[in-house]
């Protein structure tokens, strides 16, 4: 078995703020202890909401307790659902891919979101940041990104930690309390050296998966979609909140959501890796022509002759994963990439066109969102 | 030097949630790193406020940069003082002691005075407490006692944690950025089993050290008044402050009030070892003459033939420190207890008869206070 030893051999690390290396999903599937969405799920989920290109695709591949989840659902028990965002300057496509798979949950589950921003966070993990305000102003700017998808108002709860600061650090110091630093280093590979505010900060990402229930005053079901990388957290959170009296959140999860040029995860850093919600669509056509890592030939000859590999091409991967969600047409793109009739200028091509259609219709949205904050945020 | 020998041997700890052992002060201050107050600040202090019996009496008998601090105030700066509770169920006479001395702070410098009730630190801390709002509760029980004092409304503000989490919180992450777990294992001697709210609090009891020059925008130098067990908090705050820019706070501290049965620090558990402030004056009497702990001989007889040890006695000790400001009369009745003049039950029966009439002005006191808690308390 030569393929599985090389596969044993590669190094990945995912943690909830770093992710490197070439993931392998079925080794981090056991390390996490996540489960895989099998094709008896999937139905089930079907049969209830319809089905989502994001599932169908193999996007959302994970999750912990979700039949449980949906067992209740089927009994009459509605759950809410649980995300949020770690403010950065900006917001790339990557952030919104489980956003949008967020949204249509709402929709055809009907249930409440809640939306954390979690900007004290972001200040006490960055070595640039010098005060909590650069955090919280990213905050409200990249919330936008996530109520332009169309989130239910009423339904739809968002919140700073910093804001709404009064109501969960009452809730965070009641998981704090029930988590140790032996727990916190196992989990999150801290040391001694981590400030004690990175220690801490779990407790407050914890809150959310209980807070409506607190709120309520009744036990209520929640369903925290994310990228895997933050299972972390939520493994915390699902030992403790049993302890509290609350039901362990249950979870459903995507996989990385890899840059243009290749990296593992869209990096707002690295040139030419993200395309930015507020890019033009003179931006996004530069970044696509010379940074879209292609999956072509190195002469038009040898790939009308030998074909492309889509499977590796971020312009196919992007259509697949956000920007094409009609089946046949994807694949059709795949098939003429993958036997030569599709030349890489012509795929770029298709994708800059859905690129900048779909972002013309975002950024109108989030402007338009950005006079209705009031509707949505919750703050002490 | 056997004496010397013999002092080095004893044993005693002091953390901010425990006494034990016989105290050493003169150990504890080297190991503190705190100054002893002398005759030269002492004068300089009585300059400035007059002379305050628990100066004069070494009760307040160390500080941290004390004389910065009244520099800056003779050259017109004014200071803030700042301390607090850790609340619980019942306040007693030995935390009325540096409160009453805040008061007098505040009289004579004609300062705001800021207190933070740590009802987040007691359910941190607590081995029984099952929710934040228990100690929430006691928290705005036990500042009824801090506010029968006289405080001023106008310059006196108090808080709790949980209530005010959403300022706090906000000024508590910036100082937790720069501490890390290896300064709070070194402080506080915690290790990996501490929960992770444990380690971060000492954040929370930083910030009223500095919230009130981010709510001015400009720098107030600040003097904490407090137990000398709560200076590992302010060793950290003394550390951190500079690094945001603002002044590290001063402090001046008090030696531990005794419990009656003799105990280091009074307690609250023990029983017959603390007077709480709302004792009735059967149960003042009861404790004092079933527990208070006396320096007196075995019989009358050898009383008044050897004398007693009011130097030992609990009665005349906190006639000493609380009971007895006029020290003409407790010069007096320190030599006729010496001179087995005065018998133990004599000395018993004036500290009863003091006692009482200091806690029925202080019971009616608290009881017109807690209709006035508006006046003083803030909340997000």
């Amino acid at each position: 078995m030569e393929m599985n030893e090389e596969k044993e051999e590669r190094v990945f690390e995912v943690t909830p703020w770093q992710v490197s290396g070439e993931v392998d999903y079925d080794k981090l599937v056991k390390q996490f202890g996540v489960s895989l969405i099998d094709a008896q799920l999937m139905k089930r989920i079907e049969k209830l909401a319809g089905s989502h290109f994001m599932l169908r695709r193999g996007l959302f591949f994970a999750h912990r307790d979700l039949p449980w989840l949906l067992a209740r659902y089927e009994t009459g028990e509605k759950f809410f659902l649980y995300t949020g965002r770690g403010p950065s300057g900006k917001t790339h496509i990557g952030h919104l891919v489980p956003w949008i798979f967020t949204r249509w949950l709402q929709e055809k589950f009907d249930v409440e979101v809640w939306f954390q921003l979690t900007d004290d966070e972001k200040f006490l993990f960055s070595d640039t940041m010098e005060r909590p305000e650069q955090a919280n102003e990213l905050a409200y700017e990249n919330v936008l990104d996530f109520l332009a998808l169309g989130f239910e108002p009423g339904k739809t709860f968002v919140f700073s930690n910093l804001d709404y600061a009064k109501t969960l650090y009452r809730q965070a110091i009641r998981v704090a309390k029930k988590v140790t630093f032996s727990t916190v280093k196992a989990v999150f590979g801290f040391n001694n050296e981590n400030n004690i505010g990175q220690i801490f900060f779990t407790s407050m990402q914890a809150v959310p998966a209980f807070l409506p229930s607190v709120l309520a005053g009744r036990n209520i079901p929640c369903l925290i979609p994310h990228g895997i990388d933050q299972d972390p957290h939520f493994r915390i959170a699902r030992d403790v909140l049993p302890k509290l009296g609350y039901y362990k959140p249950a979870s459903i999860q995507c996989k990385f959501l890899p840059g243009l040029t290749a990296t593992p995860k869209m990096s707002s850093s690295k040139p030419g890796d993200a395309i930015f919600t507020t890019d033009t669509p003179e931006e996004i056509a530069m970044k696509v022509k010379k940074y879209a890592f292609s999956g072509g030939q190195p002469t038009i000859q040898e790939h009308r002759e030998k074909g492309g590999n889509p499977d590796i091409d971020m312009c196919f991967i992007w259509l697949k994963y956000l920007f094409e969600p009609d089946d046949k047409k994807l694949e059709q793109i795949y098939w003429d990439y993958k036997t030569g009739k599709m030349l890489t200028s012509e795929l770029k091509e298709i994708f800059i066109e859905k690129a900048t259609s779909f972002l013309r219709t975002h950024q109108e949205a989030r402007e338009k969102v950005r006079k209705e904050l009031d509707r949505f945020v919750l703050k002490d």
